[in-house]
């Protein structure tokens, strides 16, 4: 039996390694011989980083990029999410099951918009103790790691804690304004595209900052260097300028509201 | 059987995950009972990140990362590539297969360096049409990552469409000038080294912008902030200074067009 | 039997796929019909990469992220770590073993406090030549990657080369002021913490550049950009802003020496 662990967090570098260290040490313990039949070995694992260069403590934006992630991949994966101001407070870890899917991490909306795109989630509370000296600020490695690895071993999320509700999420909303539509930026890709939380564009042509942005399905329909609005992949709106950066070009970043006045 | 997908892009993160989803949830189909006898099971794949930091849309900064690093693989690897300015286009998808590695990606000269230095190539075009409902801006994941599978399942490449001739790629020429030789800057990296379009040093000593640069076999040989030039270990002339950064110091960029004077 | 090989630079990206290129193609031969009974095959191969970001030639700033991350994983666990400001002059290459891991890399140093975290390191100089035409610049690909093969295949460290001393590397020291304490910043992550070379807090009430510093145990105990000092996930003293950055808040960085004022 194979298993997937993928893995998204702002850490970006060697934490997110120290995670998979304390995954593997985990799962060598539980397929011991000691621990009788193994129900799978750690040869079987196969990591996939999903992103480790979210914008610190943007929860926002985690939880975007895990919405857009979660539903390629197959049943049984497990997903660590660590996006996590609060950390050391008393929010909770939760591991949530959803479309046949896991996510293990903080109870702060980051897990729940991607868990909700599988199916009904249901979410358990982390109550179980771990006997290893725990750190502070770092529950990635020493709470959910040891969780995700618990859940390879083909333990049931049920026995981790009591059911509980999780914290949601929201995109924020859209506003009709008297020329258009209010929207916010929920993340800037390495392309400058602006990703808005709208999932479809509006029903009239529309400009930012006075520039008109060509409806497209693709890219490859605009010309050089002219500002487009398109539903992207991850199936949000998205500004881009064809082989261009928009972020730049408008001069806009994550976070901000903007202005698509009809034309 | 071990097989071996590696990935090369200009995505950055989150959207390299999905193509290995993608790839995961094919390969279970592919191998699900129904399927008849399993030729590889997923849990089999190892997935080798070779870049997502190419310059945007710099097909041949891409081209020289991918050609670069293919020789070091295995037979039987096959490679992802995605820089791919025109997708949404008529531009081919294409399956090349060289030296038994096996190349896929946009028909943009991207592949063609990599699977020239192993052999000679046979490229097919991607023919045949995948049912989920498909992204227009992002064919890594919706076309090329579900072939990758095909492939690793060990479906010939001669299957997916009828053979095609490839569009070629130059890291544009070299020319000799009163004063010496002219060439480009195809990649810079981190250390800020410059790779040039050339695959051996001049025959005589040379100065970039009136410094001279010493000729090394290794960056040992040079004193503490020496401007060198070498063959790097990919092959290419590389101009470099000595525990110090060649493209702040010359300020130069990948694109840029150098005179090496002859002295 | 399921081998871990990590990978700690500072080439960002597309070497560290040609060092896991080679080691997959030194393992296919190794496990060869020809080379009798197979230990290992090369699908049993997990790469961890620890960091590949690590600031270019900071011997100290890579020696402190392997020492953090070494801990969590398993015995028999490889580590391959290259920051190699002296590549292809006469230092020594390195298979270090401790507390049942392994240590390949460059003898300037990087391996040593990692080694030794984890027991009493012994130390073999790599004295074994390699076919290949060998590049003087990447040591990392073409000495260290088919080093960490053969021992995946279960070679023993010491049939590389004879027994020799490691060179040391100091983190710094601290120093009593007439003020407080004066200490070096070995890192700084991506939240911009600042990590210092001290692995208790002092004794009494810091400030540093006249702004007093909260000591506490998680972050989540300080108020919105409040400055604090802690110790971190990976044992050592830490200054960090609450939700804020540290290293733009003090303007400081890698390297800089800091005085903590008792107040």
């Amino acid at each position: 039996m194979m298993k997937i662990i993928t893995l998204l967090t702002d850490f970006g570098s060697f934490y997110p390694a120290q995670m998979k260290g304390v995954i593997l040490c985990k799962l060598n313990e539980l397929i011991a011989p000691s621990a009788g039949s193994p129900s799978i070995s750690a040869s079987s694992i196969t990591f996939v980083d999903i992103a480790h260069d979210i914008p610190p403590q943007d929860v926002r934006a985690g939880a975007f990029a895990l919405l857009s992630s979660a539903r390629y991949f197959p049943a049984g994966t497990i997903h660590i999410a660590v996006v996590d101001p609060g950390v050391g407070t008393d929010r909770l870890g939760l591991a949530v099951e959803s479309g046949g899917q896991f996510f293990v991490g903080p109870d702060n909306g980051l897990l729940l918009p991607a868990a909700r795109s599988l199916g009904q989630p249901v979410a358990y509370k982390i109550a179980c103790k771990f006997e290893e000296s725990m750190s502070n600020t770092f529950h990635g490695r020493d709470i959910f790691a040891p969780v995700a690895a618990l859940l390879a071993a083909g333990q049931n999320p049920s026995s981790l804690g009591p059911r509980v509700l999780p914290k949601a999420l929201s995109f924020g909303d859209t506003k009709k304004t008297d020329d258009g539509i209010e929207a916010s930026i929920i993340y800037v890709d390495r392309f400058g595209n602006l990703i808005l939380n709208m999932q479809k564009l509006p029903g009239f042509d529309v400009s930012l900052k006075g520039v008109k942005l060509k409806r497209v399905r693709t890219y490859g329909e605009g010309r050089r260097i002219e500002p487009l609005i398109t539903i992207g992949s991850h199936g949000f709106a998205e500004i881009a300028v064809n082989q261009g950066n928009a972020a730049e070009a408008f001069r806009l970043k994550a976070g901000d509201r903007v202005e698509l006045e009809e034309i």
